[in-house]
């Protein structure tokens, strides 16, 4: 490399960020300029990467947490070489279609590993980065599979209660390859952080199992040298790094003032004054771009070495990695194995709750599909998520397929999204479906940036009981189906649940939620399909006696009080038909020539779902009938609850002959 | 007092506590048994509480945030005699219309002080609390309010990542009067908690500001002697309990399988003769009954010194209390300093965002409605939430209106619950409405224990611009909608935001949501109208010329969209009409008639939002056009997106068209 002074590659950095910020008139100057020391050190003498090739799967991963100051990484990405980052990017910051959007997004960006815009979510995720890291190092070996995970966080993301969860779990698993560079500049937008916080993060990292230490932020030997450390500890690190925010800015530089806006004209130039950088906008003098470049190149080698180590190894062992790694294709016994599940299925229909049907298709799946990991916020034998024998993830010991994240519902979906970004493994966890709440940070992350994480979602309803209104899901459903590529599924009996099983299982670009019951259900699907017949949202499962009067819509545990409806409808002489929805959205989501033909003309049409009506009109029509709920539940045996709601065949049966007249 | 051994009246807990579990086969025994004797040392030696006044301004808080261990709290009720809590409710645990439901109500249950269902609520809620009781103490005097809040905590509890948000708020601001009494008991639903977690509680406590110290949780002096020292703290303290979950059961004391089920005849059996406890189901010997009962009553004279007290004080002093506290009526002033505004804004229509226009309403507001307590999560530049001169709370100072809540939006939402079920305060507090999704689990205990908190989110759409999807909200007006009890108002100018503003300070029974654009509004609302337009969650805000063919829809910075297509189709002669819909579900809420009368009868329904449809077919019907989002946004300036997304009055125009054929 050749010898540039390296205070001098900061600035290149500081520069960028200032100049792309003051052109888009927007954006966040104040993190780059003040952690630009840091990460020309990770990027020029520890981080692992190779610019030319941002999909190296033995790369380490680089996560800016505190992506507000998305012109850093952007910043960086152009210095290293990477050949999407072009300086017309950095020009078009913050515009349509550019490559530089406010807030690092994985998916438009190479070298953005995921989407870190709310505060929080980089260090959760990064979590599930590391472990999978593990994981696949213990089942691959170190020779593929050696990284660390590097995230450059700030006081934002450590006040954030995910944060905590993210650390609990990271220092109980002793992911010690994973290392939290902690911009420590002292201010948040509203002023100084001591308006509202003074938590000693040091020691509060160290409670939780971790290596922490301060540093200065702007020596960059003392950044080396605690990397160096980092490297060698036996648990995760934090380096809090001491900043100046906006480094370099006369008058804004340690204020507020530096962090969300241009900088203006004049303190712009009284900051390239003050910093010596005497260059126009976007301008790099060559001895600092070739001496970034050769950083950006330096990885080309241990690349090529892993490749060959990748090439040596036993043939079923590198095509699994390949597969599950680099193409990241669904198992190919994924098919069959659900298929013979649903031919015993349907061989002895068995009355079980979707959450033991979810289970049953686990101990199917497991052995066919090597990459499911499964795990549980604490609710192991309630979401029925742990098959026979499955082994546990332990401290130090990465053997292992469950996880036991914990009772951190939202730092299990973040870990989740980080281990299904990272590549490797199909991440499924579990929790009360009331919970989603608490997950959904998370889950709008796995929607957004196209992650195929799975959330099974047990205890859907008032069925759930005598837990009460706090634990019974009755807007959950609406609020996850409104949420633009989050796949919401409410299967009716065990087959049902099967298929949606593999349709969550083939979905590359995008997150699922299994909504399960607690409660036992009757089997409404008795006959062998060898389509899947969840697959497009909605069908018929009850065909009419003659030509239908009324079609009655369901979901889930409803499906089965649907079906009650229509025999009891026949027995009146009122033709009806049923049609289980296992997925509204995705229903709606059909042509409208199929959605037409599965939603069918009856001219009564009536929906049952232990939930809020909010969504359903779009299939029954704003003059449609609804049996459900419109209220939070109660405390009481399930079987009160459906009767006290009124969520029975007879008020199916009832509403209907009311409206027929 | 009457003399009876102390572990005696401990006992009682857990033989009421089993008992209530074993008759309804359902709950929770482990935490009851495990912490009965904190417990009991509490409500024996510490707590100010008169069983017979649950209402007393005063009391001391107890909050169970562990709240599975319900029984705990309704065998304590039971015992120091809250007339409510009757033996027959005891044995009506977790049934329908019980006072004794799976999780503690505050709605239901006298002596419940807030739902704790969801673990960590409880916790950070109590930080609301705490701080009330400080504000209330700085304004009305040490004299009139003075009292502690104590908190029974569990694992769980502290797992959730909004614990973190919690103590550090509380730690920040020196809240010592915050006791936490930690079950300790080192079991999960999973297993021992080692599986998931070893995080130093003390040291995370005494890192993020607290006193904390470890003890034996079954050595009632070593309890005692802990609260006392707590009492006297600079800081919150901790109390870390050393307990074992199931105390006493022969087989699974120590196990998980104590935590969740009844614990069987047998064993149920085995632990009362190791307890050495005689007596059949709900059964109380007289002795224990009357110790409990007394204590029960030894608040009834502090209370009535207190009453003396307060009667002592100057009038206005004394009313302003009562009406705050006790009555909790909305300020009289209210409706004039509204009605002034809005004359004043009619007079000179301001071109404002509504967070601007927000701020407008505060300025006049916080004069007239002393009650009001405003805040943000370190958005205070960009949410508009602190008026000209508006003081802030500071550490150990506790004579300001205005918080900085940190990075903390599930820890501000929860504890702004906590202070409006203190009372005397009515807490608004704001964020990106973006991060509704994080603060959403103490927004849904907000609705479902009716708490009249006010969230206010700004930047509620893709005019939000630049900081990208992660920022934009597209969903969350339809999964806020979606939550029973929740009010969402998204108002169109300065004129519906001060309505809005009005409608949720008297809201009493239930949170209100108010979704501001970040984005410059043209006024829509012209007249002075002496009632308030948004009280019925629309109104027709343009009427047609002729008989209209078409009813355009839309909410907040939409509806200046919508009154410039209806210009447009009205020049090319087609008659048409404006319905603002500040609030949809209370549209939907409406009357059928007057339901019916606003949406109207045109046959052309169309609504324009910039967020996804979900929910609008129930006014425009299945068929009903729609001019919104259906995916994420993009980062981009604002108006670039509203062009990309198609979001225009052009838009509207030319969908009514293609519709009109």
């Amino acid at each position: 490399m050749p010898t540039v002074d390296s205070s001098r590659m900061a600035n290149a950095i500081r520069a960028l960020a200032m100049d792309g910020v003051e052109k888009a008139k927007s954006g966040h100057p104040g993190l780059p300029m003040g952690t630009a020391d840091i990460a020309t050190v990770l990027f020029t003498k520890f981080l692992k990467y190779d610019a030319a090739d941002p999909h190296w799967p033995d790369r380490d991963r680089f996560i800016l947490s505190a992506g507000h100051g998305s012109m850093l990484l952007y910043a960086l990405l152009y210095l290293t070489g990477y050949k999407q980052m072009t300086l017309d990017q950095l020009k078009n910051f913050r515009q349509l279609d550019s490559k530089t959007p406010g807030h690092p997004e994985n998916f438009i960006t190479e070298g953005a590993e995921t989407t870190t815009g709310p505060l929080g979510q980089g260090v959760a995720t990064s979590v599930g980065f590391a472990l999978a890291e593990r994981l696949l190092a213990a089942e691959f070996g170190g020779e593929v599979v050696d990284h660390y995970t590097y995230v450059l966080c700030s006081d934002g993301d450590l006040m954030e209660g995910i944060s905590h969860e993210a650390i609990a779990l990271a220092g109980h698993l002793k992911l010690n390859k994973l290392i939290f560079l902690y911009d420590d500049n002292g201010i948040t937008i509203d002023g100084p952080i001591s308006l509202a916080d003074d938590v000693d993060q040091v020691a509060r990292f160290k409670a939780c199992g971790w290596d922490a230490r301060r540093i200065d932020g702007h020596d960059q030997k003392a950044i080396a040298a605690a990397i160096r450390r980092a490297q060698k500890s036996d648990r995760p690190s934090l380096i809090a790094c001491k900043t100046i925010i906006g480094y370099g800015a006369p008058t804004r530089a340690g204020t507020s003032k530096a962090h969300g806006e241009a900088l203006g004209a004049e303190e712009l130039a009284g900051t390239k004054k003050a910093l010596d950088w005497e260059y126009g906008p976007f301008e790099v003098p060559d001895d600092v771009l070739n001496a970034w470049r050769s950083a950006g190149r330096k990885g080309k080698r241990h690349n090529k070495e892993w490749r060959a180590r990748l090439a040596a190894q036993p043939d079923a062992q590198r095509d699994e990695f390949k597969r599950r790694v680099i193409e990241r294709k669904p198992s190919q016994n994924l098919n069959e194995a659900i298929r013979k599940l649903k031919d015993k299925l349907v061989a002895e229909p068995p009355t079980v709750a979707t959450r033991k049907a979810s289970e049953m298709a686990l101990e199917a799946l497991v052995p066919a599909v090597p990459e499911l990991l499964l795990g549980s916020a604490d609710l192991t034998p309630s979401n029925n998520t742990r098959t026979k024998g499955l082994k546990e993830v332990e401290p130090g010991q990465y053997g292992g397929r469950y996880i036991h994240y914990g009772i951190r519902e939202l730092g299990m979906a973040a870990a989740m999204n980080g281990i299904a970004l990272h590549g490797g493994y199909a991440p499924a966890g579990g929790t009360f479906m009331c919970f989603a709440d608490y997950a959904r940070p998370a889950m709008r992350v796995s929607a957004l940036a196209y992650i195929p994480t799975i959330y099974i979602m047990t205890h859907d309803s008032i069925g759930l009981g005598e837990d009460g209104p706090t634990h019974q899901p009755v807007e959950h459903l609406a609020s996850l189906r409104a949420m633009p590529n989050m796949r919401v599924f409410r299967p009716a009996d065990a087959v049902e649940t099967a298929e949606c099983w593999q349709l969550a299982l083939e979905r590359p670009k995008g997150p699922t939620v299994l909504a399960l019951s607690r409660q036992n259900l009757a089997p409404v699907r008795k006959t062998a399909d060898t389509d899947n017949r969840c697959a497009h949202g909605a069908y018929e499962l009850v065909a009419p006696n003659g030509e239908a009067k009324v079609s009655i819509f369901a979901s889930g545990s409803e499906v089965e009080i649907a079906v009650a409806a229509q025999q009891q409808l026949s027995q009146r002489g009122i033709a009806s038909r049923v049609v289980s929805v296992p997925s509204l959205e995705l229903l709606l989501e059909q042509p409208e020539d199929r959605r037409q033909a599965i939603i069918g003309k009856a001219p009564v049409k009536i929906a049952v779902e232990a939930a809020v009506r909010f969504g359903w009109d779009a299939v029954i029509g704003a003059d449609g009938l609804f049996v459900g709920m419109n209220s939070f539940g109660h405390s009481a045996p399930a079987k009160d609850l459906y009767k006290h709601f009124g969520i029975t065949a007879e008020a199916v049966v009832s509403a209907v002959e009311k409206r027929l007249g």
